[in-house]
């Protein structure tokens, strides 16, 4: 890993833009760091430098609480290099969704098993770098978006002991069956509007992991209108789950 | 209002037991007040003896938090003239229940909508005595159940702000067409296993209501199961909805 460019932001948080291999990557840490604090792995939906101003705010949150964040681009988005497989079947998936169509679980898998197959490792594998630095201990959150994987990697990741997953993007069937092996605490937020959202596919979802502890919070609106109190809330569950776990 | 029985609690909690009319009721508030607050009325399922060590803890942590509290008894329950047609429709859900049957609209109709009937115009006459107490000011919220109470509370009652509602009794078909009118922000608690609970009728009427803010929160396990860290977020939620509209 290597870090490139760094800067303080206004609440003295310090913000260092790193390379892993050649993937993009943002981690977040406490200005006047005391004790080693806890990690939370930030998703997304791809395009970092789209999504940072969302993220820097998310992680800013995340770092007042007493944590560290970080992300890392998505396979096939921003600078690294597209998938023509992924891009023909976001074409299908925009033209199903304009035609009024339903779309079909084929599409869903061709866009949503190769990212997950290819992300999770890599998460995995920032997971292996970040929680050797120092000032930053595990075990470790996921929160955010894309869903599936955060499934798969509340699944196989001992390291994940808690995840904040949002019900925001669709979901292939076969990852409902992935989601029976998740055991972790999870807080799963779900937009009842979403237009881009398959409602009752998100709730198939939440009955179907297999974790004790799971609560689900449903608020109006749509994709971008989760409100800001959930930000709090968020924050809460981390602090109940990776705090207390220490 | 005649007050009956005053104590202070350990916290130092003032609770007052009051009849109105032929109506027991209790009121928790603060033990040193400063300004006046704003009034949470607690919903219960009725028997104010047998539900008094939940009730007395949720409103010590209402109360905490810069709240008076407050519950009255239902209609035919504790020491109140029991209704024969209301034990007559308990004991034919008892038997749908026990013989696995589904519980019939006709069923539900008769336990529930004659105790809205009774219910909300006496929760109405608490409000009007309370309210103008000294150290009490309005809006006030209700939390609680019985969930279709609180939903004819919150369509017709003007001074309930906010409400939190409990999803775990039968809901009457013509609740959720008076859900659609209700348009206070609503904090809606659905126990996803709740095995006394229909879960799809909890998710159309959360569907239905036609607040601008309501937000969902479903946990697992049964109907007593509410996490600890609920009550938090019930307190939070009021605080945004109450303390800021004074």
């Amino acid at each position: 890993m290597e870090f490139t460019v760094e800067q303080r932001l206004g609440d003295g948080v310090l913000e260092r833009r790193f390379s892993l291999g050649d993937i993009p990557g943002i981690l977040w840490t406490p200005g006047s760091p005391s004790a080693p604090v806890p990690l939370v792995l930030l998703g997304h939906p791809g395009g970092l430098d789209r999504m940072y101003p969302r993220l820097a705010a998310r992680a800013r949150h995340t770092v007042a609480e007493g944590f560290a964040a970080a992300t890392i681009e998505l396979p096939g988005s921003g600078d690294r290099p597209r998938s023509a497989a992924a891009d023909q079947a976001r074409a299908d998936l925009r033209r199903a969704v304009q035609a009024g169509e339903r779309v079909g679980d084929d599409i869903v898998d061709r866009l949503v098993l190769p990212l997950v197959d290819k992300a999770v490792p890599e998460c995995r594998a920032a997971l292996d770098v970040l929680l050797s630095l120092p000032g930053i201990t595990g075990p470790a959150g996921y929160a955010g978006g894309v869903i599936s994987i955060g499934v798969r990697l509340a699944a196989v990741e001992p390291r994940i002991a808690a995840a904040l997953l949002f019900a925001g993007s669709y979901v292939p069937r076969s990852i409902l069956e992935e989601a029976r092996r998740v055991t972790v605490p999870l807080h799963v937020l779900l937009q009842w509007d979403d237009e881009g959202n398959d409602r009752q596919m998100a709730l198939d979802l939440f009955d179907a992991f297999g974790s004790e502890e799971k609560t689900l919070h449903a608020n109006m609106g749509g994709h971008t209108g989760v409100p800001a109190f959930e930000a709090d809330a968020g924050n809460r569950f981390f602090s109940r789950h990776l705090v207390a776990t220490r």
